[in-house]
């Protein structure tokens, strides 16, 4: 009976080493979430955005797969979606109240817990490398405005003129937002609050797990058509739209961005990990559809754990969303019941 | 026996029930952290910065004694310091490289949690008045730089010339540190590395709990001297240096910022008091001399919890801090041990 009993715990012990070690990786990212319905969508549009988040996610698999750091597959993977016009990142990307851009990524990498972050970028062709360099070059965290660009060319990243990231659907987008707030005569809360609930997709995010184990998030994003006064929203905040831990998850937030920050959504994630012992997907659920909602607000969340668990949570009709396992399978999605 | 049990129900139940809600109040401030060591002190500097602590503390716990809002304590109580040159926030903050004045600040409502910050201004006489508008007036939670000043001036805030900020002591620091650096012809990071770790002290912040049961937190402050690239540290992030939630407590942080950034520090300690039932000084301690201590970080932390039980906690040598409960008992410390 003892050497029975002792035999099981062996058994046991050498299970659960085998579970905490090996080494796996994975990949999940977003192009922003919101109203994002079958019914308005084209057959070719659908198409196009799948065919972009499937590239961009096979970038960064390629690099996870080849053991290169979660880092560089989040940086490489957001870099793509950045470059296209489809999402609100990098060029393509959403119109100020005033015509103009101003863009906000950070990153952060969870074996450190070391990050950086920039927001109102008018002339960083990559904003995500932009945080990544805040982190690995500045004894700061986060850098803005006018600051942020300069920083950035004395770092040697590449600088475009504004108008790289100018195009037409944006610049209609912000006419077509300006008149009918003109036309409703709306108050400046009211015409933020009655359009924001329209207008809530196109950020960009990623998340990886490495081979050696490390975690990483980005978060990369133009914010909202017409915004305001230098508003900052979620995905430049540590904690609220990014948040990468090793002991945890990393997580990229997408979504209401003031809800997200009043949430601190991306660490609360983490926190009801660590202290609850909560899976990713449960910590995940009680942060959107409990703590989120009942605010107001809305969005989407991808994550992965340390175990490799890839996580796509969300309280909109549709999250652009992909995810990649060790094994090379893939699942793009679109709308929620999918 | 059975009946002698009942009993013991009834009187436990009617202990809690009184525990829980007997009202009470209290208010808790900081006017920042870091090497304040009693023998760089004079008689006459520590009685000025005694004085000015009682004199804010004050302010808030009269509006708090008479049924006020912890929102208006908070509010009033960080406008006195604002208004002294001993603190780095308001009037007499810490000049940056290129010999601005850039404030930051935020503030929570621990019932809504809803939330306002500001980086970047520099005309606001109150930055604290501007977090608070933010929240109240916009749509947004975080407005920064020229974009923050122009709501400003549009809610009608008090704007000042930004001569107004300027003290000769800070237009002095500013002038040492520069010399020293090129002295030493140190790389921007190193420099600000060195430079950091004696200059860390002036942010302000106050909590306070209200007879109605309402938390509040407010932090702010002009940063670092020297500081450059429109750096943005945590005073003005929810969740980083600011947080509160009626389900908790309400934190006020002060300390080297891109430390309390990658911790999450007020949220987390809302966070362990939520998910691991902590008291608030154990999870302070937790986030302090764990967390932030094991990344090289170093500051404090005031808070309060539901319950009216002040915090003051930090691993620097000093901090200028204050409480006061609602008998009026008012405790006002600068050294750790004290």
């Amino acid at each position: 009976m003892k050497n029975t009993l002792y035999l099981l715990l062996l058994l046991t012990l050498g299970c659960q080493t085998k579970t905490e070690t090996k080494p796996t990786f994975g990949i999940v990212i977003h192009g922003g979430a919101g109203t994002i319905l079958k019914e308005n969508m084209t057959a070719e549009k659908e198409a196009a955005y799948r065919q972009v988040l499937s590239e961009a996610i096979q970038v960064g698999y390629e690099i996870l797969k080849e053991g290169g750091s979660s880092q560089d597959a989040v940086e490489k993977t957001i870099h793509v979606m950045e470059n296209s016009p489809l999402f609100n990142a990098g060029k393509g990307a959403v119109l100020t109240a005033d015509a103009t851009i101003e863009l906000d990524a950070s990153f952060m990498d969870g074996a450190t817990l070391d990050a950086g972050a920039i927001s109102g970028v008018r002339t960083v062709k990559h904003p995500i490398s932009a945080a990544i360099k805040v982190m690995e070059a500045s004894p700061h965290v986060m850098l803005s405005g006018a600051g942020a660009d300069s920083f950035a060319k004395e770092q040697d990243l590449e600088i475009v003129e504004p108008e790289y990231f100018f195009t037409e659907r944006r610049i209609n987008s912000l006419k077509r937002v300006q008149e009918a707030n003109a036309q409703k005569k709306l108050s400046l809360s009211e015409i933020d609050k009655a359009f924001l609930q329209q207008q809530r997709y196109g950020t960009v995010g990623c998340v990886a797990l490495d081979l050696s184990g490390n975690l990483a998030a980005g978060t990369s994003t133009g914010g909202m058509t017409n915004k305001k006064w230098n508003r900052i929203g979620d995905a430049p905040i540590i904690g609220a739209g990014t948040y990468a831990n090793n002991a945890t998850c990393a997580i990229s937030a997408t979504g209401w961005g003031e809800f997200f920050i009043r949430s601190v959504v991306a660490h609360d994630i983490s926190a009801l990990m660590e202290y609850k012992g909560m899976s990713i997907e449960a910590a995940a659920k009680e942060v959107i559809h409990n703590k989120v909602a009942k605010l107001g607000g809305d969005g989407g969340v991808v994550g992965i754990d340390r175990h490799g668990n890839p996580m796509m949570e969300m309280n909109t009709a549709g999250m652009y969303r992909a995810h990649m396992d060790a094994e090379g399978n893939l699942a793009v999605k679109i709308y929620r019941e999918e």
